[in-house]
């Protein structure tokens, strides 16, 4: 049990959304590096701390937590920050996207990186191309709801959900390399464009580009990363 | 906008989570039958409530809110029961569980239900058949940790999310009809069983076996529903 929040990262992982909350907050934390390029996800120290090998996981005085979006949650939570409080009258709508972005998108992302641990090889591309318009879907309808009523997606304020969501449209215009990636076009969704080049004005973003070397437009027109250490994949 | 809880459902969809735990916490709730046999979730009316067509969704004094998931969240906090509050020590363990339950065993659950949705219809059997490995493995994880730790999964005192993974259980042993089911089989996962058993002898259990007709053990050794009314798909 910690009483420092310590992050376990990979460039460019699901982390990324939570060292970029981190410091949008402003909370001290340290990080350790989960070097995939050994495959330490699978270690048993780290099974220890998630018995799923998914990163991230950060070490908290409440022990270890796992799960990007239950992470967002609590920190929001936690340290008031973010996000609607509890007793909030946005609380619901904030929670349902939430959980959208989390159980949908992120699911259905997972799916298209990760064909292979859903259907036997040789079907994974024909999943693949089942998953986006599954996923421009998503990005339609969280373009059109968050134009219309911003709510927790205001380009002012980001919250726990604005990071969550721009690093999820990061992934999709980089990964899975060497695949079809045209599907994906980020004036297809001008209200999110804007949240996205938002985003790339503040500090946080800025010390996450330091930190895992993502390039000066890490949202509106990514590139591979160049981390200082460790691997994205 | 209204003043009472309302819940708009279809027997035995997702929707029968956010009807035991309202029951369970006694809350006064009116229903809405969503009628799935003429596709009423896709009615203008019910999109304006959830633009995703799904079910559930809990018109609350906060707005209409969707995902089960969110909904038993905003139960838990908004009326303080079935759920660690946001200063428990055990809050962080309860969210990277919910969160797990709700994108990655039900994300994986509707791949199996739905996977015409996923992939072209000529390969839906091979994506579930490499979704029925995974839901097993995420199962006997759950099963192993629950035992280890009961946490918020205990059986003397269900939380939502004891609920929510009973539901999910039961489903799996039922849908999609027609399909292979053998690979389900609940005393591969002792504790979670115990935890099924334990739900089938309350007051919450038996008012949602009125309303929907579920049969005497819905958990442990469900049978398709005859519904006093509506239609389960």
């Amino acid at each position: 049990m910690t009483e420092k929040l310590r992050l376990h990262y990979a460039p460019d992982n699901a982390s990324l959304v939570i060292r970029l909350v981190l410091e949008e907050m402003g909370l001290p934390y340290e990080t350790v590096l989960v070097d995939r390029s050994v495959r330490e996800q699978d270690s048993t120290a780290y099974r220890t701390l998630n018995p799923n090998g998914l990163i991230p996981v950060l070490e908290t005085p409440q022990g270890p937590i796992f799960e990007t979006a239950a992470i967002l949650l609590w920190l929001a939570d936690t340290y008031g920050m973010m996000a609607p409080a509890a007793d909030h009258p946005d609380r619901g709508a904030f929670l349902k996207w939430l959980f959208f972005a989390s159980n949908t998108l992120h699911a259905d992302l997972r799916i298209l990186f990760y064909a292979e641990t859903y259907i036997d090889p040789g079907n994974a591309e024909a999943l693949r191309a089942g998953i986006r318009p599954r996923l421009r879907r998503h990005l339609h309808l969280l373009d059109s709801q968050a134009a219309a009523a911003p709510g927790w997606l205001c380009p002012d304020h980001p919250s726990v959900l604005t990071y969550y969501l721009a690093c999820m449209m990061r992934w999709m215009a980089l990964y899975p390399a060497g695949s079809d990636r045209g599907w994906f076009q980020l004036p297809d969704t001008p209200y999110l464009q804007r949240l996205l080049n938002a985003l790339e004005t503040r500090d946080a973003t800025r010390a996450a580009i330091a930190a895992e070397g993502l390039g000066a437009t890490p949202f509106t027109s990514p590139t591979h990363p160049t981390p200082p250490q460790g691997s994205a994949t």
